[in-house]
């Protein structure tokens, strides 16, 4: 999961409404799709964006979930155990 | 989002492998799909569900993702605002 993919949203430790004006500046400036990624703790609130972006702010364009992908992530900490996190990827599109 | 429905298993505050263990016994009972399902903050934990149950548990048996939704719901408390909740069902099958 790359930070800088076009279109992407990564979700993290910013206050919830940054995400979700994020998410309507890449539709404003053009984009047919944005995909929403979580990891861990964050996947929650990932959900929490896609929905409140989906209802309170998108409902004119039409946008939808047309995919969503889960999956997990090994890491290794320097002299630790293999850590694993789950991930998301949420795909809003424009219909 | 009914807690009795066969076959599904709702995310909570208890220790996480108890609700791996569920999802795996609902298996072994002869139960062809799975559904996990979880409000708010458990989301991200049934996503760690999902992915722990489908990766160590279930490699034999070939289950796999067929469906995941997310949705979001309102309730009231007495002489409260109203609350949104995100909610998340993740189906997980036999193939």
């Amino acid at each position: 999961m790359d930070k800088k993919d076009d279109n992407s949203v990564m979700i993290g430790g910013k206050p919830f409404m940054n995400y979700v004006t994020s998410v309507m500046v890449q539709f404003n400036n053009g984009a047919n799709e944005v995909i929403i990624k979580a990891r861990g703790k964050f996947i929650s609130k990932a959900v929490d964006v896609v929905e409140v972006a989906k209802r309170k702010f998108l409902t004119e364009q039409k946008v939808k979930i047309t995919k969503i992908v889960t999956d997990s992530e090994e890491f290794e900490r320097e002299g630790e155990k293999k850590v694993c996190v789950s991930t998301i990827e949420i795909t809003l599109k424009k219909e």
